[in-house]
């Protein structure tokens, strides 16, 4: 059984028969993330139920895509467990001097959510506010390769294949060639996850990328690929309105409904070339 | 085009074939839900992003999700926009005089995420500490039956037929009757609506009905559930660990992967009958 699931003794009914299996089940379980400055007590940024594994990676990803962090050299640590403590419930992430402004950021709720108490619009202006990178004006994606991306990622979802109750989010050159992927319960944690290995490597922005999601597209998928810098958003699944409007206005190419022999192309198709 | 559904401009390609389409797309929108007592201004206690329609029904059960109210008398007014306001951007739940001490209940973030904050029993036990309704020993479900709920929910899933990305939560009775559904792009919105139709009507502890969601079920979820003293919550899709902890905790049925002939059934197995 793969790190990120756990067996479960479970009643199956198929086709008129009852059995009894382990079956695996995909592990949900809370991380708190939170924020020390000097030698301050660290406060708490967040909590969420994530898939365990590449922790790490998820808070230093939450951090840049709310704008607390730009870059892995505003981070001087992130330490897994205070000390005394099991591991693997809690990030502390410990921020640079030159970082220290971020008291105030990290004091105002998420950009995320707290953009939204107005209306769509607000929220959308609120992201451009906050700045993100220029998306560059490719890659040319050929279309096959665009409908073969759910293939491609398929290898990479293990938890998936064993669980069939996790999400995908995976990125790849404009060869097609599969650069990251992470799964995670939670489809904003696995793009979070990709995000913040990208930070952590030194490699954002993203470049001339596709970021290819198994599940649906809404406003924070779209926001947190625009602060990566990713000009090519994929999904297997719907986008939402205020998700379109962000992406439309920042120059994004969004697929949706990627699958063997259609999609539809919501914006920035010229990006596509069939 | 159902209210909750928006035509967008899409290129879509098709078996080779390429053309422009005004595809369907699920309203993503932000509604704040703020709190009221005696004439003291409003805060704020949450912004969800949401697809707009029974955005009362959304507030009251997400203040009982988290058990800041425990009835419809606790709360005096649901008003939709304040003086002034655009309506359908906020709520504002003024709460009766009895449920002052709700200040503090308030103040503390929340249930959901707040207990999360040690591990994944500690979250466990801060559900049981906080009280939900006793669950009933039935209903007694007939296996066909609860293989047939999804294509009992269809016809009242509107926006996802016409838009492939919105879930759903419908209520059904022990004979497989259904009693209520609400869509809404967020898994949990749509939980909350059903709930909050429930509580606002008075009809809370729900008794011995099924609860049926399009997606996966996380521990949220079950949680939600719980508190609307739900006995049994089938699923389309997969549940976590968490959940199943939650679940088996409090003698709630589960069963994930309903479709045609089969289902996994993780918990309280004593309530279908093959």
């Amino acid at each position: 059984m793969p790190i990120g699931a756990q067996p479960w003794p479970t009643t199956f009914f198929l086709d008129g028969t009852r059995g009894e299996l382990a079956d695996p089940v995909a592990i949900e379980d809370p991380l708190e993330i939170q924020l020390a400055f000097d030698d301050a007590p660290a406060t708490q940024l967040a909590v969420t139920l994530r898939t365990p594994g590449h922790d790490r990676e998820l808070a230093a990803g939450l951090l840049y895509a709310e704008g607390i962090v730009d870059s892995a050299a505003d981070i001087a640590a992130l330490d897994e467990a205070a000390a005394g403590e099991a591991p693997g419930s809690r990030v502390v992430a410990r921020l640079t001097d030159r970082r220290n402004g971020s008291r105030a950021i990290a004091a105002r709720p998420f950009l995320s959510t707290a953009a939204c108490g107005l209306c769509g619009k607000a929220s959308v202006d609120a992201v451009f506010a906050s700045g993100f990178p220029a998306l560059p004006p490719g890659p040319c994606l050929a279309l096959p390769l665009l409908l073969d991306l759910p293939r491609r990622m398929a290898p990479a979802q293990e938890l998936f294949a064993q669980t069939g109750g996790i999400h995908a989010a995976a990125l790849f050159t404009a060869d097609g060639e599969l650069l990251l992927s992470r799964e995670d319960v939670g489809r904003h944690n696995a793009v979070d996850k990709v995000v913040g290995a990208l930070l952590l490597a030194g490699r954002l922005p993203a470049g001339e990328t596709i970021l290819a999601v198994s599940g649906r597209i809404g406003f924070e998928i779209v926001q947190k690929a625009l602060r990566a810098g990713v000009p090519v958003l994929a999904a297997v699944g719907a986008p939402s309105t205020l998700a379109l409007r962000l992406a439309a206005r920042a120059g994004m190419t969004v697929v949706g409904f990627v699958r063997p022999g259609r999609c539809n192309v919501y914006s920035g198709v010229e990006r596509i070339a069939d």
